[in-house]
C-alpha cells in the first residue's frame, strides 16, 4: 500500500494518557521502522498529547495495527510519506516579494512543493519583477460585487489543480467565510504585522502613528475570523523613529518573507499541528 | 553659571527650517565647544527638527546667545551637564527583578542615578529577594478608596525627595488621571508585552490563549491612556508551543528588565525627545 | 530506593539502533509512568542516540529492567529525580555581574540550585555590589607560584560542599589540566565573545580592533583546551562603530550573564548531553 | 555644474578640531542647502572625524567654498548626487541565492543600482534558478594556471562597463592580490561566518564541528589579507545540535542574502566611511 524503503511522517493527537509513546513506537518497531526524529508535547491545561515522528522503514507498519491504536486510545493518527511535494496555489496582488521568493526557494529545491497555480487580482504586468518561469497564471479580478463569482472561479482552480495548500502571499483580499471555511487548514495567509498589534488595512502606517519600535510578521492559518486564525510563526525587526512608513514597507519585506517561508516549509514537513486557535509546532 | 570644562547636552527642538544645525553648532563653536557627539532628526511629515548634541567646553555659550536662536528659530532649546545623576523614585509590588536589576546597574556605575525611594503598596517582606542597602522604602498600601490619598502620599514622596524621574518598575497600579498629568514625562512604566498587542492585565495569559510565537516587553512615558504612552523601547524573546504562561512569566522577566534599563539609560542620556505620542530616540 | 509519585528525568545515550524509543517507554509505561516530555536526537553522522525523557510516575521503573534494556543495547542510561536541587559553587575575580544575576535567580526560584560557596582570588570588598547573603565566601588569592597550592584549597572546598557544578561567572583565572580534568563534564565557564572568534584576553578590545558589528558571549563546558569546551549556548548583541572597548564591557554584561543563566538552567534540568565536543541541548 | 534642486550628500573626514560641524553646516546653509540628515561620528582614540550629511539644495555650495573648507581643516571632501545609480558587477559562482535576492531588489527599485555584468567562473546553466533578464552574463572559467588571464578578462569587463562597485556574491574564488588592490574600497564579498569564526573554507562544516549554536554571515570590503577585510555588516541565525552542515547550508542563505544587500544598501547610500580596517556605517 506504501512505498517501501522511505521515510515517513506519523502524527498522533487525542487525550494525554499513559503509554501513548510507547505503543506507537512499539507498532512502528515491529514494522521494522527506525525512527528519524519524535517531537511529542503534551498540553497540561486542556489534556492533549500531540506527537510527530519521522521513521524510515522497508515495510511499513499495517493500517490495522494502527487502526486498533487509534481506537484503544480514541486518537487521530496520519501517515504521510515524506517525499511527496505538495500541489499549491499562491495567490497574489501588486507585491510580489514573498511570491518571487517562494518560486526562488522552490526551484533550489528548499520547498517541497509543486506551484501549480499563480492567482492574482491584478495583470500579469504587476508582477513582472518576479520569474514565475511556466507556473499557470491566472487574472482574476474582485470588486464588491464579482467577489462570489471570483472566489467560484478560484474555488475551480484549487479544485483542478488538486491542490494541497493555499498560500495568501500578500493577496490583500479579505476571503469570503465560506471561502475561509472551505480551505481551513489548508490556507496560509503572512500579515505583514506582529499580531494581535495592528489588524486590518495599513499595519506599517498604524506602526508608524503608534511609534512602535519593532516591526513585524505574522504567518497564520486562515479562519472567518480575520487576522485571528492560528500563528505559525512570527518574527520581528528593528525599525526607529526615522523611518518613514515607506521605510517600514520596506524593512518589513524581508522579515514578511522569512516568515512566511518558514511557516510553508513547517506546514510542508507536518511540523505544524493544530490545536484549538493555538498550533503546535516543531521546528527544524 | 555652568561649570567650567566638562561635558554637556544640548537639546534644541523647533519647525523645520535651514540653517538650524549651522546656527547652533556655531553658536557653541564660538564658545570653545568641541562636538562629541551630534544626532539630528527631521520629521519631514510633521515638519519637525530634532537635535541632541554631546560637547565639551571650558566656557559655555551664553544663555543670551542661545536665547536670541531660540527666538530667531521659534525652538525650544535645553542645557544639562551630562555628569549630574538624576534622582529617581522607583515604584514597586510583588514582582521586584527590574528594582533589583535597576539597583544592581546603579551599583556599578551603569546607570547615572540615584535612587531616592522605592514605594511598594507591598510590605517589604515581599521583595526580599533584592537587596536595597540603604534607599529609603515606603510601604503605601492601596485599595479603590485609599488611592487618592495613597497617592497624595506619593506625591509628597517624590516632592520631598526631588525626584527627577519616576519608574514604574512593575508596578502594577494604574495611576490616575492626576497623577499621570502631573508626572507628564517624567514617568517610565515597563509593560510585559510588545505593545500594541495585549493591553491591560495579564499579559502573559493573553499571549499564551492567542498563541504568538514570541513574547515582548514596551517601556514607555505613563500618560493617562493607560498603555498608550509614548513607546521608548521594545524588544522581544522567542517562545514555543510548550510555554505556559508561567513559562511566559519566567522568560519574560529578562527582556522586561532589558528593556527597561535601555529606556531608563536612554531618558538619562537625554536621548529620548517627545514628538507628539511618538518618541524620537538617538541610542547609544 | 526513589521518592514515589514525582517526576524524574531519564538520559539515554547509545548507537543509534531500531526499537530504542519504543523499548524504554514502554519500560516506562509498564511501571505506570506517564512521559511529560520527550526529546530525542539521533546523529546520523556517528549514529548516535540521544533521548531525555521527562516523566511522572507513583512507582519507578525497576534498576533491574533497565539494566537489562542498557545491556541489551549497550547503552549509558541515568534517572535523576527532577526536584532536587544541585549544588554550586559559583567562582568569581571582580566583575560580579554574572554572579549578582545567578543569585537573584536563585532567590526567587528560577534556578534550582543552592550555591554552597562563593570563591574569589580577589577579597569580598571587589564584589561589594551583589548581596552574597549568608552564601560562604571565600578569598583564594593566586599567583603563578601559588596556583597548584590555591586549586588545592578550591578542590577542597568543591569536596566539603558536596558540590554538583562548578560555574566560573567570569572568574579571569586559567584552571590547570589537573583540575579541568577532575571536573569535566560538571565546569561551566562564561566567555565573552562569541566563540570561536576572539579567544583569550580581553576579547571585547579585539572585537573592538576587528570592527565586528555583534558582540557575543558563550557558555561552555571547561576542558583542558582553553575556549575550546563543548559549547552549551551563545548569543549576541549589535553593537556600532561608535561602541568603545568600554562600551562593549557594558553591553556585553547583559549578554554574558543571559547567556550564562541559560546554560546552567539547561544543565541542571539535564537538558545537555555531551556528543564529543559538541552538545546535544534540548531547550525548554 | 551640479544638478539643481536635488538631493546631495556630503562626506568630510578629518582629524578631529573644533568647529567642524559648525564651518561645514554655515556652508551648505550659505548656498540654501537644507539638511535632512546629519551623522557625524568622532573617533576619540584615534581622533578622528567622521560626517555624512545628506541635504536638498537649489544651488549647490561652491567647490571653491568647499575647497577652502578642506585646507582650512586638511579635510577630505566628497559630494555625492543621490539619485544616481552605481553600474555594479555581480561575481558568482554556483550558489545564486544572493545574486537573484540582489536582482529582485533592484527590480523593485529597492537598491540604488544598475547592474551592469554578471560574471561567473561556471556556466550559465549553473544559475538557471536565477532570472537574470537582459543584464549581460560572462562565463570566465578559472584554474589555477589562468587565473592571471581570467582576472585579466574580469577587469577588461568592470573597466569596459565602468563599473563603480564590484559583488563578490559567493563568488567562492580568492582573488589575487593585483585584484584586491586594484578594486580596493569598490569590492564587497558575502563570507559564509560570523568572522573572525571560521574563516577559508568550508565554514558551515567548521561550525557544525566546532558545535556553535548560532550561524552568521558578514559583509566585508576586500582586501589583500582573505576574510580580514574591513566589516560592514553581520547578522546570526539560531541553529542547534540537530542541524546537519546541509541545513546549516539551507538556513545560512537567508542570514547571507539579508546581510549582503543591508552591506550594499549602506554602500550604495555613502552609508560607510572606511576607518583603517574598521568601518564607520550610519545605518538608514
Amino acid at each position: 500500500m506504501f512505498s517501501h524503503n522511505s521515510t515517513h511522517i506519523l502524527i498522533v493527537t487525542c487525550d494525554a494518557q499513559t503509554g501513548l509513546v510507547a505503543a506507537w513506537t512499539t507498532c512502528l518497531s515491529a514494522a521494522g521502522g527506525n525512527i528519524l526524529e519524535l517531537n511529542q508535547y503534551t498540553d497540561l491545561e486542556n489534556n492533549k498529547f500531540f506527537m510527530r515522528i519521522a521513521f524510515i522503514s522497508d515495510t511499513l507498519p499495517s493500517s490495522a495495527g494502527m487502526e486498533t491504536l487509534a481506537r484503544c486510545f480514541n486518537a487521530q493518527w496520519h501517515l504521510y510519506p515524506a517525499g511527496v511535494r505538495q500541489k499549491v496555489v499562491i495567490l497574489v496582488s501588486k507585491f510580489d516579494h514573498c511570491l518571487a521568493d517562494l518560486l526562488y526557494r522552490w526551484r533550489i529545491g528548499e520547498l517541497a512543493l509543486t506551484p501549480v497555480a499563480i492567482v492574482s487580482n491584478h495583470p500579469r504586468a504587476d508582477t513582472q519583477a518576479t520569474d514565475i518561469g511556466s507556473v499557470p497564471f491566472y487574472h482574476l479580478p474582485i470588486t464588491k460585487s464579482t467577489k462570489p463569482e471570483q472566489e467560484k472561479k478560484l474555488q475551480t482552480i484549487i479544485e483542478n489543480t488538486g491542490a494541497d495548500l493555499v498560500i495568501l502571499a500578500r493577496y490583500m483580499q479579505i476571503l469570503s467565510d465560506e471561502m475561509s471555511n472551505w480551505i481551513s487548514g489548508k490556507c496560509i495567509n503572512i500579515h505583514h504585522s506582529f499580531l494581535p498589534g495592528f489588524k486590518g488595512a495599513r499595519p506599517y502606517h498604524q506602526a508608524y502613528t503608534r511609534g512602535v519600535k519593532l516591526i513585524g510578521a505574522t504567518a497564520h492559518y486562515v479562519t472567518t475570523d480575520l487576522d485571528e486564525g492560528p500563528i505559525i510563526e512570527q518574527d520581528v525587526e528593528r525599525i526607529s523613529h526615522a523611518d518613514t512608513p515607506e521605510d517600514l514597507i520596506r524593512k518589513g519585506r524581508d522579515v514578511e518573507r522569512r516568515v512566511l517561508s518558514r511557516a510553508v516549509n513547517y506546514h510542508l514537513q507536518r511540523r505544524v499541528i493544530l490545536d484549538g486557535n493555538r498550533t503546535v509546532v516543531f521546528p527544524d
